[in-house]
């Protein structure tokens, strides 16, 4: 049988360009897979390690042009965004270079022998190591950042893990090229190619994450595909780590108060983070909380102003611009749902943006507006409109796991004296991995203390897929017990030979006099 | 429907001694995870967990010898076994009420924002938030360590989550008590009684695993009976972590050299290692990978002058004395395998203990001997006799994932300077949790640097159920971002006010000068 091409789609026009690789085989998987699994210990070495992130940044820099127009072929993302994306994730290549270079990822400790304790402690000594072979699954809507050179594969390669990637459908061509400038770099720092590899096809997808050999996983995409991978993941003879992120709604609270202050603002910013990309990110604020009444009202004509401005944009693809008319359509016909601007189909190939607005008590318990509790993928959002804050306890209280949540409040609440803003902040925290005051969610910086992740459906583990310490969900630890020290690893031994930061007997060592 | 009995079993006689409780039905089930869950604010404050952790300790040493007393009754693990388990079980709890007072296990890590990056990067601040509801499997074999007050309940607790236990059926009169320990450790420190409660039954246990409040889970006990609450936990509409231990077989390597230099020494340490607790530890040393030659011999020699030496002993209960009988009798049938002590049945209602022995290479590749590389609750393990170090790294490859790994090595080998010695350590490291060089591998030190887990089935996750690391499975991070200082929990706030240990900007921050 002859392996099924895969097609590179311009989402413009929903026409093929060419062909560009085809679908692997099972026999093709395992080849990748065992391939990755051979070259594991080419990886142990830190500096090496480094060394390949910064020469795969250089690469993805170098080639940015050629990565760029292929991307926004295939993505119809644009330039603008598409030069940004390619400058984070060389950025998040860099970043995790240096995670790699200090070591405090690798949680040492130290804890030598004590004869007086009953029983007596023998010498302990902990560090992390690499899990094996991640297979990571590229989203749709980060055609470089969460996908073939992204966080993922960054944090995995990193933590000393050969990565096998399955490739997104929407952009295989984005996908070959990176991979190719991945493979480049670990050629040009002495490394064998097959560090990273690259898949194609949702059987592949599955093989993948059902190989033996493959010790953990990341995905980013949506809640079906994801938990479908994550069934499979925990049902394996030997279940591995699945850190999926999979959907959210980012539900937005706006105060009363915050609203009185500067509904304007507040308008106009919700509908800049709303379409943001065609709202195809996984931040995007899906669902927000206004107050009933005047300042509400003028919350809601400023976001109406703004939202009728935007132009009809290209989704990812086609598949996702019906499922998107569709699933506003179905909200829409909700009882008690206005759409003071109607989302769904633009041109032919393109979708506008809108939002639906509805009171607030028609959330408070099960029934049809739970749809409205579902994310909804692409330029729309919901505003919920409440009469008391009552009633923003009551939805809150019905949410599924976030990425983010975000509160908008006025100056005077900032302070923490006006009763129940803390209060308020407190009912967010549970809801999700990052929580936000006056800010907007779409934006995720790579940043040391970033948590992109939270409760399911946001993530299926506690990980989170953005920041230092992504690199915590490739490592399982190992304790050396009454070892020599010239059988341990260096980083275990103790004269400290490459400087570690490490808890000695409970406590940091030698704190860095700076 | 009357509630169906609990009785509380002598293990010597097998006889009932007295009904202790009745198993939860489901209501009471809910009610006891809807009762913790009304109260997880209430440790909220760091100060009175560690307060309620250091008063449990303290009540569980006042109430030793009726604690003691019925322990022993339900376990027949005796009163020296017993009174060691008890005063580990303190000081555990008094270890975790230090890590909550020194906070490092909030991973704190703040970034100030940014406008010189490209996009800007706003204030953020990460810590870690507790999980929730905590549902804690106790071991049969711990009837105080890994049961009621034990690691997972004592990290549990110590992150802040409620807890309740699910009982093990072999010491209900004991898991009252201790349930009535704790509880009253929670009033006296002004607490609710309900941050703990317990529940019996097989029923209850699956119930308390799908309870939606239930926010993650910790167990220890056998492959089949923790697989099943992994699954279930696993196939939940919102899955949780489940961290179980579950079974290892903690294989042991002996070099020439070693048997060579001390074959004697080795021999009776084995055999006090496996008979250790009627070889009802999860680190009993079940398969021993020792030379062939006269050293090797000698080595057998040894250990069968020690085991030869040991009474029958009563087992935990009489459905596991059955099943180590038949166990050890299926092994003993295989071809090409020795008894030079047969294990088995001992008196009525107790075991003796024993070993096995075959040629290495009968285990080098699938087939009947493969049954000697699953465990073998009770006093019994296997000497796999090796001809050469491809043997010996022909059968590593076929082991299952560990809690430990064992080398012994002859005191040239220590250097690190003989050949194979280091590859030797390297080829354990893959196949456990805690690897130890010249010690054995039962006796778990409550240690900051301890790790008692490894790959599957060892645990479910990557995670520790002994040593402070093991809070960490009860907690996930939460990053706040631009959010005004007065509205921010006081850990993460600009003046560090509770002086805890926090990385700010990339680094430790202020390291204290001591």
């Amino acid at each position: 049988m002859a392996a099924a091409p895969v097609w590179s789609v311009d989402p413009r026009t929903g026409k093929p360009r060419e062909q560009v690789a085809h679908e692997a085989t099972a026999e093709e998987v395992d080849r990748a897979v065992r391939g990755a699994h051979a070259v594991r210990d080419a990886l142990a070495d830190r500096t090496v390690r480094a060394a390949l992130l910064r020469t795969a940044a250089d690469l993805l820099h170098a080639s940015r042009e050629h990565v760029i127009e292929a991307a926004d072929a295939e993505t119809a993302l644009g330039p603008v965004r598409l030069t940004g994306e390619l400058a984070r994730t060389a950025a998040q290549l860099r970043a995790f270079a240096e995670v790699v270079e200090e070591g405090a990822f690798l949680d040492i400790r130290i804890d030598h022998a004590d004869a007086d304790r009953t029983p007596p402690w023998p010498d302990l000594r902990r560090w992390k190591v690499p899990l094996g072979v991640v297979a990571v699954y590229s989203a749709s809507n980060f055609p470089l950042a969460f996908s073939v050179p992204g966080g993922d594969t960054a944090s995995a390669l990193a933590a000393g893990c050969p990565v096998v990637v399955k490739a997104h459908p929407d952009h295989p061509g984005t996908s070959e090229l990176c991979a190719s400038v991945l493979r480049r770099a670990a050629a040009q720092v002495g490394l064998p190619e097959d560090v990273l590899s690259l898949v194609h096809g949702f059987e592949a997808g599955v093989e993948l994450v059902r190989h033996p050999l493959v010790a953990a996983a990341g995905f980013t995409g949506s809640v079906r595909g994801g938990r479908a991978l994550f069934d499979a993941a925990a049902a394996r003879p030997v279940p591995i780590p699945f850190h999926g992120e999979l959907g959210s709604l980012n539900p937005v609270v706006i105060t009363e108060a915050a609203a009185a202050e500067r509904a304007e603002q507040i308008g106009a910013g919700l509908a800049g983070s709303m379409t943001l990309g065609e709202g195809q990110f996984c931040t995007k604020p899906g669902f927000v909380l206004a107050p009933a009444g005047a300042a509400g009202d003028r919350l809601v004509a400023s976001l109406t102003a703004a939202v009728s401005e935007t132009e009809p944009g290209v989704m990812l693809d086609h598949r996702m611009r019906d499922a998107f008319v569709a699933g506003v359509r179905e909200r829409a016909e909700l009882p008690d749902v206005d759409a003071p601007i109607t989302p769904g189909a633009g041109g032919e190939h393109t979708v506008s943006a809108g939002f639906l607005t509805l009171p607030a008590d028609a959330l408070a318990k099960d029934g049809p507006h739970d749809l409205l509790l579902e994310e909804c993928f692409g330029p729309v959002t919901v505003v919920a409109r409440y009469a008391s804050t009552d009633e923003i306890s009551a939805v809150l209280a019905r949410l599924p796991g976030n990425l983010t949540a975000t509160l908008h409040i006025a100056e005077a609440e900032a302070e923490g004296t006006v009763p129940g803003t803390a209060e308020l902040l407190a009912e967010l925290t549970p809801l999700a991995g990052r929580v936000l005051v006056n800010g907007w969610p779409t934006g995720v910086a790579v940043a040391p203390a970033q948590h992109h992740g939270g409760p399911y459906p946001a993530t299926t583990s506690t990980s989170t897929s953005v920041g230092a310490t992504a690199i915590e969900r490739w490592l399982r630890p190992v304790t050396y017990q009454s070892t020599p020290d010239g059988l341990l690893p260096p980083e275990l031994r103790d004269a400290n030979p490459l400087g570690l930061p490490r808890r000695v007997d409970g406590r940091p060592e030698n704190p860095a006099h700076d």
